[in-house]
């Protein structure tokens, strides 16, 4: 899956992932008028209308970019209809030939990663027979828990080829809180942030994780377009590892801060914006495309997007 | 919440939580050849029979303890209707009147855990209307973002009364990987791993999350039973928060190592065991009763554990 995400992400041109976090504010008042008229104002008519949003953006930019990027809290938050409308998100951007990366965040341990890892990424067992689960091709995965949270993922991962996004260091203000502590060396090392050391073990993690041909691993990291120092320590601490890069455009991240996320060879990073692309008819800059445009304004925002960042690599 | 639990603690004299994590291979045969009968060997055919077992259980033990603890990745792995058992879960264990802790260590930033705590804990806006989500009573929440992940949560206890358990010292083999290394101290202060790291965080998040009435704060920890040593200092450095002691029994904590983590007056602490409960017809001690006595069997390993636990406490 790293090698079709490589490939897509260099047939488009762009190393670009749309966050699909439909928040009710960013949907259309007509879109959310017409899912409350049938299913009322409940969770199944905010989960309609969540899925015709989506249904509306991936049909105007998935022929743009290589994969999407759909933050399950969006869909969670609506209870069991929420999660319907998060498979059905899946599912159509799969048929749209989009590489999905499901932004969960999980981990926890044994057999309860495993079980993450089965129903996102893999098959669970049901008598004689095995299903498919939600069925993403990447899952983002917290380290905290160490590596028994997260070799159940790399298993699923090499039988499946699937891959992970492991959180190294987030993009958020207080990710320093805990990421950035200086962790004293054993003997004869340096002292260094404990971001480092995690992404130090998401190396370790990727050599173990390799496909048969290519230079990147199943696993890879997410690390923060906020903290352009940070990225370009560990882009070189991580040299297999692709990185995710949220929090380009609304959390402060541009073009230029991104450079240092990639390899030379203009590889090596995915950059995630989610408010900027599909909610880009609220901004000034497209509010000219209106409330109905809003698909069209996605359309605008990602051409800017890749201009943007193609302009930076090339510099 | 948590005057509502340590009331229920008071009660039933059993500081234990059942973890309903219902593994496909803790189920009774003939449970799952009934619910394959009816739904076919799938996704909806597994989560009959996990909500089939669930209210065997909880029928045969909501008496003897305060609380349960469905993790949801049990859930989860079988997908939108798999999500569905857990509401019913949850909702079955309400009419039973047991506090429902949701184990779902969700963590992410900003708006994100907004809809996380929103989904769980609280209530989400629909049009003009507000919708209830999941419905758990506690949920446990992992840190390695931050404050920025945690706050939201804390925000939604404090409007909804509910509570939150936050990661500090997981119960499993690898979690000294990241939470044992130690931190460089600043100045005059002393070097100390990130879990007291994180458990200072988790006291002064409490400080700041304390109900009306009561010692113990709506922010609580988890700490495993697997580390008895690293139990008792948390224990003192975090005086106002109630511990959620995952790890019992079948992961290898006993009733003698649970001492620490409880406060003088017995108090502070609620221990889990999953398998040890729900799988108890699996071993050899209650063997006797039998795949279609799994529920009495539960019973059985839950006095046992009361026991255990009061045993030690008295001590």
């Amino acid at each position: 899956m790293i090698n079709r995400l490589i490939s897509k992400i260099r047939k488009t041109n762009a190393p670009i992932a749309a966050g699909l976090d439909p928040m009710m504010k960013f949907v259309p008042e007509y879109i959310k008028k017409a899912a409350f008229a049938e299913y009322g104002e409940t969770p199944e008519g905010a989960a309609e209308a969540v899925w015709q949003f989506n249904k509306g953006i991936v049909d105007a930019i998935y022929d743009l970019i290589p994969a999407v990027k759909p933050q399950i809290a969006m869909y969670e938050q609506f209870g069991v209809p929420g999660m319907a409308a998060f498979q059905k998100t899946v599912d159509y951007c799969h048929e749209k030939d989009l590489v999905v990366i499901g932004d969960i965040k999980r981990g926890d341990i044994g057999s309860t990663s495993d079980a993450y890892a089965a129903g996102h990424l893999g098959k669970v067992q049901v008598g004689s027979r095995t299903c498919g689960g939600f069925g993403e091709d990447f899952a983002t995965v917290n380290p905290y828990l160490g590596s028994d949270g997260v070799k159940p993922f790399m298993e699923v991962c090499r039988k499946e080829k699937k891959g992970i996004f492991v959180l190294v260091k987030t993009s958020n203000p207080s990710s320093g809180e805990f990421q950035d502590r200086i962790i004293r060396a054993q003997e004869g090392a340096a002292d260094k942030p404990l971001y480092e050391i995690v992404g130090e073990q998401v190396a370790a993690w990727g050599e173990a994780c390799m496909p048969e041909e290519g230079d990147y691993s199943y696993v890879g990291a997410v690390v923060g377009a906020t903290y352009p120092e940070q990225g370009r320590i560990l882009r070189q601490l991580m040299p297999k590892a692709f990185i995710l890069v949220p929090g380009y455009g609304a959390q402060g991240g541009r073009g230029a801060d991104l450079v240092h996320f990639f390899q030379k060879d203009g590889l090596g990073a995915i950059v995630n914006s989610s408010r900027g692309i599909i909610a880009a008819y609220q901004q000034e800059q497209y509010a000219h495309f209106g409330e109905r445009g809003y698909a069209d304004a996605a359309r605008a925002a990602v051409l800017a997007m890749i201009e943007d960042i193609s302009s930076a690599l090339t510099r």
